[in-house]
């Protein structure tokens, strides 16, 4: 880039948002530069623009398109597949300023908020109500827009479904700088391509939501959760289908192997109670969470999945004081920082049919100790969501690793990724893995709304043009 | 079209299926022309194929795009919005021998079916294994490659959602002569632009379904009817998100107004054992389903329930016996015979946000009114899906009314269909109220999808060329 290109557009971007909301050169912290993910070097964007509302967005936008330069959406950057790294020389669109939650609206049961709302903050707004947003990914600072970005999971899932079904409607820039707005305060429509849909989960590569409808529902008074020790990992798995199908809806159920459990109890100075005969041979462990509106039917529902799960297998059955609870789920909640403590050198978080959960990971294992590497893990027990942390120094020996490891859980009828998205740490393997066919289709999608090829380039697959990412 | 290229269209055709498999010409029996929707004139199309795996359904389409022949999807043609209303002169690919259910995975929870399945079939399949597939559209002949074409809703979405929340993956056909497969036995995924959504709602447009995998959850044993009187529409509405919030989890909550009950109960000889002083004030009724593991705690909910909507302002609560209840869910669920055989001459399925139903309700009467038409209706309260039997015999009256409804609809922040779709009965409407910039961008999608523009034309927008549809 020449640098009367470079004044240009400061100039330009500058009047989009006014010039206290743009940073650009050395003004340009070095946090803007890259997320949460692992081993991915991190990026010099040449400009950050802070807008403070939607026109802004699609204005910055257009610019963009007119002057060709790479644009890279940020929420709160929590974010572990590089999708909010962004590109050298490009432009970070920060929601940081448009982070208000504009209405809860106790009729319709959904709330209004920008894409920078923090979910721990949007949680608060909705608690006075009853209500609640059920989308947790472990890391409560995330953003809703960056739960549109990737369509964010995490540990209710299995009973409140992920982001696409807990968000209704959109307003969102297209890179071509019109400003759409797609669903509404309605949960059924059948009114042309859902596009709504089509932007969740797109990385910031289609379009960038400028205000998210989301889907309240709510918020029952009473919880409780129960842990329960297995010595197989294969009678966790098949104790899953038999917990669901008994019609008691856990919101949570989660599995944690023995190494993960020593660490996060170890960390979190966590005491559950269990005893060393049981810590010593059990090889994984059972997290169910139910909830109720009523104390007495929550105490009968957590009787009946202790017994159930006796008669599975379980070696006892722990239901854990409202504290130990709290601990024992934020601490897997925060399963990530323990394996980035321990020195994992990758987290992934494959999924396979929950049934392919025990070959799965047997087979990862056995990828693993040929590789001379190490996985350990944890996840979502009800929905094959494996969350492995990935011991391997050497970033050749990973990266045959987790190809391998990628191509079992696809060769399983899973995908590379739940919840965490392809972004850029993992685009490689997924246009190695996925369908030639698929990834045509997908980059013709891309041309349809992004002809100049702006957004995010370098996420999910190669940016056509190579000088548009550098 | 000259003769040699029809004698050619045909040889290549039954090259792909078999002769036995394709009727052409006088062979293409009349029901082949239409679906259910009133007010459309029926098609003469030039070839029926009746294949029989997914490979022949992506030769059909390999064939098609070559020879340039438009090609629409038939299941059992239950639709509401000439979806499956074929192109004259065109190729009707039914699905009437792919009507298999491939598998019920009680593991993962999961149906593999073929697109040709009715509902009524799916349900009895998965039954056995205390299992249910939740889209309950009225019809239950419809098959589920027709609920993924229109995204179909139904009475039972308040709690279970619509068919985009309860399909995880397809296998799919597209119009280039490719088959993929897209999402799988995982009810989480964020690998790529997702696919599955996209194609779920197209009406047939993007890529035809050749195999579906359906979510299942338990089927649960208890359920039972609430029926409530109202004096005012209003208060009907104001009733809803108490009842929701109330965390007691209906998996029916419809409203009927008072004409509709009373052609129903007519039709269906039914003895809700309503007094006649209840009958003649009572403005709208209220509908409330609810269901539960166990018998004891059904009995305590509809009890917390009628309590709940006498507080609110019913008249009275009505606990329908099975036989009553279901008579009369069945009756709700065939409105639309009703509302046909009463000589309704549209019936249109406009959804607004819920609070905003008494508001748009007011209004399409008194738009009726000054139009000199009738409007009679229910609907699903729990979603704001207005179900409307428009009474006008003259079509260009019919189409203001319809417009102005429509318009009406939008500004309250709905869109023309929850669950019926656009189709080609409403796409008119569709393109006179809906943002360019998104019709612009769902044509570029199309174009993405299928170059030659063979799937469907004519539904959603105007066709491309104009030669294209007859």
């Amino acid at each position: 880039m020449s640098s009367t290109i470079e004044t240009d557009a400061k100039v330009r971007l500058a009047e989009v948002v006014g010039a206290h909301n743009l940073l650009a050169g050395d003004e340009v912290g070095e946090d803007y530069g890259h997320d949460e993910t692992l081993q991915v070097e991190p990026a010099k964007p040449a400009y950050v623009a802070k807008p403070g509302t939607a026109e802004e967005v699609a204005e910055l936008l257009a610019t963009a398109s007119e002057l060709r330069i790479p644009v890279t959406a940020r929420g709160s950057a929590t974010g572990l597949s590089a999708a909010a790294r962004p590109v050298d020389g490009g432009l970070v669109i920060s929601f940081e300023r448009m982070n208000r939650v504009l209405e809860v609206d106790t009729v319709n049961h959904v709330a209004v908020v920008q894409p920078g709302v923090r979910l721990d903050e949007l949680d608060k707004a909705t608690a006075d109500h009853g209500l609640a947003y059920t989308v947790y990914p472990g890391e409560q600072s995330a953003s809703v827009g960056g739960n549109v970005g990737t369509n964010a999971g995490g540990m209710r899932a299995v009973k409140y479904g992920v982001t696409r079904h807990n968000v209704l409607g959109l307003q969102a820039a297209l890179p071509t700088g019109e400003l759409i707005r797609t669903g509404g305060r309605i949960a059924k429509i059948s009114n042309g391509y859902d596009l709504t849909q089509l932007i969740i989960g797109s990385e910031g590569s289609l379009a960038l939501a400028t205000e998210v409808i989301v889907k309240l529902v709510p918020r029952l008074p009473h919880s409780a959760t129960v842990l329960a020790p297995f010595r197989e990992f294969t009678e966790v798995v098949q104790a899953v289908p038999k917990v669901i199908g008994s019609g008691l809806a856990p919101h949570i159920l989660e599995y944690i192997d023995n190494l993960t459990m020593a660490a996060i109890t170890h960390t979190s100075q966590l005491e559950l109670g269990i005893p060393d005969s049981v810590r010593d041979t059990a090889q994984a462990y059972l997290v169910v969470a139910l909830e109720n509106r009523e104390q007495d039917r929550l105490d009968a529902d957590v009787q009946a999945v202790a017994e159930r799960l006796t008669e599975l297998g379980a070696m006892d059955c722990y239901v854990l004081d409202g504290s130990s609870a709290r601990k024992l789920i934020q601490a897997r909640e925060h399963a990530f920082w323990t394996a980035k403590a321990a020195g994992a050198h990758d987290v992934i978080d494959v999924v396979v049919p929950r049934s392919a959960m025990p070959e799965f990971l047997t087979k990862a294992r056995e990828l693993a100790m040929q590789n001379e590497s190490g996985v350990v893990g944890c996840g979502h027990a009800g929905d094959g969501n494996v969350h492995l942390a990935v011991f391997q120094a050497d970033p050749i020996k990973r990266q045959e690793l987790l190809l391998a490891i990628f191509s079992e859980g696809a060769r399983l009828g899973g995908a590379i990724s739940g919840e965490h998205g392809i972004g850029r740490a993992k685009r490689g393997y997924f246009q190695a893995l996925e369908d030639p066919a698929k990834i045509e289709l997908m980059r013709r999608i891309k041309q349809a709304f992004d002809p100049a090829g702006i957004l995010n380039p370098g996420v999910l697959f190669d940016p056509i043009s190579p000088e548009s990412e550098h």
